[in-house]
């Protein structure tokens, strides 16, 4: 009898929502410790550390600037340093958070040209080479990509999206949104000539949300230097000057600064190709229930799964949320809702950051015990599915 | 590829055996708290407000003695404080620990009556009552019984114990280690009229280990007059004194208190009866699983069946400490191992503390896959047996 | 021998700057708490608690907005919302942070107007008025003051200015920054008629650097109507919007929102009054040790002397950042330095936030040797003169 | 007026006991990690490291055996594993501890042969020199000092005990108490020829309470296997033999062992020979604070004062309980209380463990500002003297 058994009054909460992720427990002691002097000498280790060892994670040796910071705050930072207001931008319909990055370019006083989507596919390659090939006078300063989209599950290609930007030989800036790929699907800023990445921490980083990043290329900063849009909580320039001695011109996040040192040694530890791959696979396990359920997966090119999330179609008659609710009152999970369009439509699945087997299959486990408690006609057969995935290694 | 996922690189150990359990986080986050004097009045309301608390979980209004050592010191306490030397005591061979309690008896010069068992049941209330009966002489000072047998699952019904021990109208001492069943199964002090009721922090209290407990009854503390054997730290007297006023005759193990006042907050806010029933849920589930798979639980009486943790025999030609280390090493799980005469016959579920039903599940997954990878054959039906006991609330 | 103790090998740090302060423990571990989903009703019943507790401390009944952000933000947060492009401002010459605010407004395209300052006083009320006074045509739209100076330890009569705006008849915007005073001096966003009141967690309220806040009056929300200031991040109307419900727009920093909640609770049980008495006796008993030292306040004016920490003048012919290096080095103390006009002339010391008479006593006493240690002439009564203060109670 | 600042409503607690000690935000932080499996791989390495680490602290090659118990456990199993019902056992009066550990010994069925002592002193090597010799019959089996006599601030000197010893060719075990010396006073187990070492984990060695210790001898270990006390949880041998694998035969109290691996280190990093220095020279301050007072330290021997912590007599006419509870008021400082025979008539200041100059003085000025409070006369010039002593390096 569920009133027997109030939510939450045993054990732990699964956050499976696409970020905030689980934070490991030595992050979480490690943002414990006494705040220090952020102009001292133990600070300028801690910060020059930091700076040196965050480069890979982005796959880049050019600068990361380090936002005391939500990651929305990180988009406007890159918009506010590349661009001047009238400037035209390029985006791409691909879910909820790429509309919210064009609404926050159009507030800034940008003029945003929209590829319409569907919300079930990523950025089409041929898509960008053929509008810029038709931009003949270069008027499109900066195309804003969303690596990965949260509010779908669906990665959309960057390598494929620089190639068609090179193919059309168009000088546009490249601004990709990684908030929820960074740290959990491969991504490489200088190799795909991205000028600034826009990241968060509480995601593939495994950090409390709080600290945001961009990391910016030559080509950025040279852009900088001619950016119209008012600037100076974000501006890059004194940042990048303190840096130099590890240290920010204002307050950093100091504790959380302690915890990223932690999880960029937890991440070198493990080694980005196998945390990479340990994503892929949380996705495929993921994917193969979904499918064993009998229910669909949201995106619809297998080149595009997620790695991070599964966004999951309920079936026509079913409301997501209703089943969101039950397995948070049952189950104690959080699962993350369907956005704008997709509201009540989709539930999705966070299978990102600090993560593991074990925890897929509890995880899975509440979705299959939700969907049958909601009356959700499925095959009992996910969990099986998955666990064949898992044991392969 | 298992050489490329090396064991525990990523997420969180699943601490799967019968104890130390998996500590709420707000336990741990309590033990951190800076150490306070043991003589001062913060200290003095912290130890009062514990040592009313406490009593409930125990189902007794009598006194609890709080230990600054781990469970077998609680064992020797109970010894010291009420026999004397060359003591007859009747104990049970009911598993790895009766054994061992056994051990210490002998070791402290007391004169263990033994009786046999299969290490598949619990006492036989029966066999109580006719050797108590047969002890004309009462020379048969108590009666040594663990509650919930750690090694192998099984759970002696103390109340018919007592009962047996009335109706031979026998007036020895009842002592009963509830270590691995305090807080995880339902257990009565008063009602049951127990005279030593031992146990640890480590497992239904969900606190690291390093406490441990003796409840005690008007008759025990009356033994402890004439008690022969040589005691001072292990004396209640002391204690007791010293307890009137919230305070401890020597240094408390502080920092576990600071976790106890948290844990027994938890426990009261759910509710020790549906602590009672969550765990005998998970429990059912278990069994659910182990039956499905087509393997068999080692207690072989479903009266005596544990709410803490789960045995499960693997078949002939099997190693279940094989299957172990390939649990532990490919989904970083700890499960109990068998010991002594158990050894590599069986594995041991460890389902209680702070536990929630996605994690029973992960949990189960981790044994089915761990299952499949060394080859023992099962039928792949677990985790859908178990879900369908979690099902049904 | 100096070298036979390398700094900081024992004991804690003691962090005597102005800011970040040494944060209690208890805030701490709350902040070490696992993050929970920010859509969820878990989170929800946070967001609500806090948007209720927090007014008390600004002394305001009206909305305070709160950002994942470091206090610099608040301060551009405070002028993208009520200003315009070209908008003239009045800033007063009080110190750094002063002339920090008023490059922020340049940067983000203002125009201000500043009243130069000798950065030994705070703002002159009469030459507010006059100011205002003389601006007939209101081209003015906001005065822009620091409450309290953290580069001098001058505390601005914002109550006088408010009544020197008031007696100008001018409807300038009142623009407050509290970022080293709020829950440390006493200060009353409602009853002084403050417009905007902005904040960062790092100092009086005891977290660590990561939040941000702005109290706004209903005058301050007609003015976001017209604000031409491009804004997106920073916009107070979606943040008020999902306010409603206790939720944020974008990801909140949830765990520095956990000590937070920890941190209000802390200020409520003292009693906010008790706060600011007690910090105006930390002060007193600082400055009588520095006059007893025979060394000399920056601050001019008693009636400006800062509740929050004392910068002191080093006599002519040393440096104060050797003399904060020494004993950085000697006693593992961080003190403030003396920032641009002042650097080398001053040394600060912070006694803000969580604090207590006896490490007032040790941060005097490092202060004290280390003075002795440098070869400045002082005479060795501080501590004793300090005592005398805190004797009194 | 003490009613507006009611105790503790701000900052830190002073625990200036003589231990528990102020544990380390570190070794805190350790502690609160997630539990282990005491049999798995992980806890291996921990227990390998941690009984491979531990022996410099001792000044000990030889075995050190760790118990989760608080350390008046460590005295018990010092006595039940080396000596039989009846053994005669030398014991010295130099204080409340020493007077315990005799107490324990009658409890637990020895003969102790007591030598008086005024409290002030330390053990005499000639009347052990003495005593000995006198024993022609080589009755006694053991002499059992205490290093540091914790109720007085007096440091038997061991090295000449053993002398004497040596002296009288008497077969003795020399048992030594290092509760509170372990980690701040020169000591040396085996060089000085002792047999068991008793200490505990929360003073020197800046943890909770909650672990102890035997380093036992050669010589320790033969006699065990003759000693007749009935011993179970304590016994050397079932624990030196699991041990050799880095576990313990049953459960450890494995979360102060996490922090008991980052004492050792941090201890290893400043280095035992600076570590010694430190409290040698905190003890220095402080005895010349209390002079400069015109009050006098309870120790009356130069060559006996203690390093971990300063007795100081209250003039006549004045309760030092008084006085200790006026300090706590203020100041939120736990002072230690004269006990036993010393009540009322001392308070005990403790310097040991994490500690630092900036909060001996911290601690020092609570200490005159109460004497001031509580009417006992003195001369103010506690603070300089001590600072003198500790401008010095």
């Amino acid at each position: 009898m569920e009133t027997s058994r109030p939510r939450a009054t045993s054990g732990r909460h699964y956050l499976q929502i696409p970020g905030p992720t689980n934070c490991p427990d030595e992050v979480l002691r490690a943002i414990a410790a006494p705040t220090i002097d952020h102009r001292g000498p133990d600070f300028q280790e801690l910060g020059r550390h930091i700076l040196s060892a965050i480069g890979p994670v982005f796959g880049t040796t050019q600068p990361v600037i380090i936002y005391p910071a939500s990651g929305t705050g990180a988009w406007e930072a890159a918009l506010v340093n590349t661009l001047s207001p009238g400037d035209r931008v390029l985006c791409f319909e691909t879910g909820h958070f790429s509309a919210l990055w064009k609404k926050m370019a159009e507030e800034l006083g940008l003029v945003v040209e929209l590829v319409p989507g569907d919300w079930r596919h990523g950025i089409d390659p041929a898509v960008v080479e053929e509008r810029l090939s038709a931009d003949r006078e270069h008027e499109i300063q900066a195309v804003c990509c969303v690596h990965n989209e949260t509010s779908t599950g669906v990665t959309s290609r960057i390598a494929e999206v620089r190639a068609a930007m090179d193919a059309a030989s168009h000088p546009a800036l490249l601004l990709v949104d990684t908030i929820s790929s960074l740290g959990a699907i491969d991504y490489r800023h200088d190799e795909w000539g991205v000028d600034v990445t826009i990241s968060g921490s509480q995601k593939g980083l495994m950090l409390p949300p709080g600290l945001s990043f961009n990391a910016v290329s030559a080509k950025a900063l040279r852009a900088r230097e001619t950016a119209g849009l008012p600037k100076s909580f974000w501006d890059w320039l004194p940042i990048l000057a303190a840096n130099e001695n590890g240290f920010w011109p204002y307050t950093p996040s100091t504790n959380l600064l302690y915890g990223l040192k932690v999880a960029l040694r937890m991440l070198d530890d493990e080694g980005l190709e196998n945390v990479f791959a340990r994503h892929q696979r949380h996705a495929r396990a993921t994917r193969a229930a979904v499918e064993a359920w009998g229910l669909e997966v949201l995106c619809q090119d297998p080149r595009e799964y997620s790695g991070s999330l599964t966004a999951v179609l309920v079936p026509d008659g079913f409301n997501a949320d209703d089943l969101r609710a039950t397995i948070l009152d049952r189950f104690d999970m959080s699962l993350g809702a369907g956005l704008s369009k997709l509201s009540g439509k989709v539930f999705r699945i966070g299978h990102l950051g600090a993560f593991e087997d074990l925890t897929l299959i509890g995880t899975l486990g509440g979705v299959q015990m939700g969907l049958n408690l909601s009356g959700i006609p499925i095959k009992q057969d996910g969990l099986e599915a998955a666990m064949a995935v898992l044991e392969q290694g």
